[in-house]
């Protein structure tokens, strides 16, 4: 099984109202790798947000306007030092300010997480079925710190068609001793692998992942990624 | 650049004294996928403990001989609930129960991880160039839970030839502002991404990736991913 991860470049910039589905799905034909059955698409956060107006003002003179911003969006601060903020937003994700990016929007105007992000996902996969005929699975995709190691990975926010965790427990392992915790992300290692061909400053906005394990296609949701508050040792 | 990630099969059970490189080589020249120049090969962390001898009895009607040899390979204990226990190891990796490993090696025998992760993967790139000539980079893998999130990922425990971290801060985005945040853990999203085509279950310990950003090949050091416990909000 291998897997072969292709940019989608050629992306127009994105406006409030624009159908990513159409949009990706042109860009992909237009460089000769069209989308196909099983494929799952890697989409950032940013052009979803743009996508969905999910686009407000904000007045770089006030410094308050930030962090009120973010506490808006925010269901629980756990940290804050200096203008970072760590947060619970209402999707249950545990981020830096909310999720809220100001980066590759112009200036003066700050994106917010979608709404409902696995709503995004299944928008944008039904569309691609509806438009083009092509079933294939959606992520979404944003960039995420973490305790205990540096630099940034993208993780999923949303997930459509395809599997947040496998649960692999109980599989007997190539000794045939029981595994014993083997619940895996691959919705998140899905999204990271993505980002490896994207790049933050090259403007390639998604991603075609092709060759994923098929028994991975069913109804997931990116809450499934979501640590209930109570079984957290570090919330 | 179109990214390649092909499962390395066939690698015989590995036992304490083996040379990985050798047996990856042949293993991925079997396969008809030999290695070439500028690959990544990511290892799983539990073949080079096991080429490295780095296993130890468990007695396992003894309840306090697993905590005991937790205790003894952290350098810091973060939590303890029930068995489980998170702890930060010498090399500064924060991870459930020191990284040891009971699934995949014989019953009685735990997995420890190598005691200097990063020289491992060293070994594996200076052998794999001197036996084949072939100029790789090397990531040793290991599967590791988060906090706020459900489910593991792969990560880089050690690092060879390969940037553990690319730093874009300041690299201008598409729209010309100045990026804030794009410190990208690329070796992590590269041993996460190697994991999807390995599966617990299925034996497959090792993977090439194909296609990274030439940039990125450098003296890297899965060190740069040790985020220092001054600086961690959650340590």
């Amino acid at each position: 099984m291998t897997l072969t991860i292709v940019p989608i470049a050629g992306v127009p910039e994105i406006q409030p109202g624009d159908e990513l589905a159409e949009l990706l799905a042109d860009a992909a034909a237009a460089q000769d790798t069209p989308l196909v059955d099983g494929d799952c698409i890697v989409v950032t956060q940013k052009i979803v947000s743009k996508a969905e107006g999910r686009l407000v003002e904000l007045d770089a003179d006030d410094p308050g306007a930030r962090r009120r911003l973010i506490e808006g969006e925010s269901t629980r601060i756990l940290r804050r030092r200096g203008e970072l903020i760590i947060s619970e937003t209402r999707h249950g994700f545990v981020c830096a300010n909310a999720g809220i990016d100001l980066s590759n929007v112009p200036d003066g105007i700050a994106a917010l997480l979608p709404v409902d992000s696995d709503r995004s996902a299944r928008h944008v996969r039904d569309a691609i079925r509806a438009r083009r005929c092509v079933d294939v699975a959606v992520i979404i995709s944003d960039t995420f710190g973490r305790p205990w190691r540096l630099g940034l990975t993208d993780v999923a926010i949303g997930v459509a068609g395809f599997a947040a965790i496998v649960d692999l427990r109980g599989t007997p392992d190539a000794t045939g001793r029981e595994l014993q915790v083997t619940e895996v992300a691959v919705a998140d290692e899905v999204a990271g692998a993505a980002e490896l061909v994207m790049g933050k400053s090259s403007g390639i906005p998604a991603a075609i992942v092709r060759g994923l394990d098929p028994t991975w296609r069913r109804e997931g949701s990116a809450q499934d990624l979501v640590r209930p508050a109570n079984e957290d040792l570090f919330r």
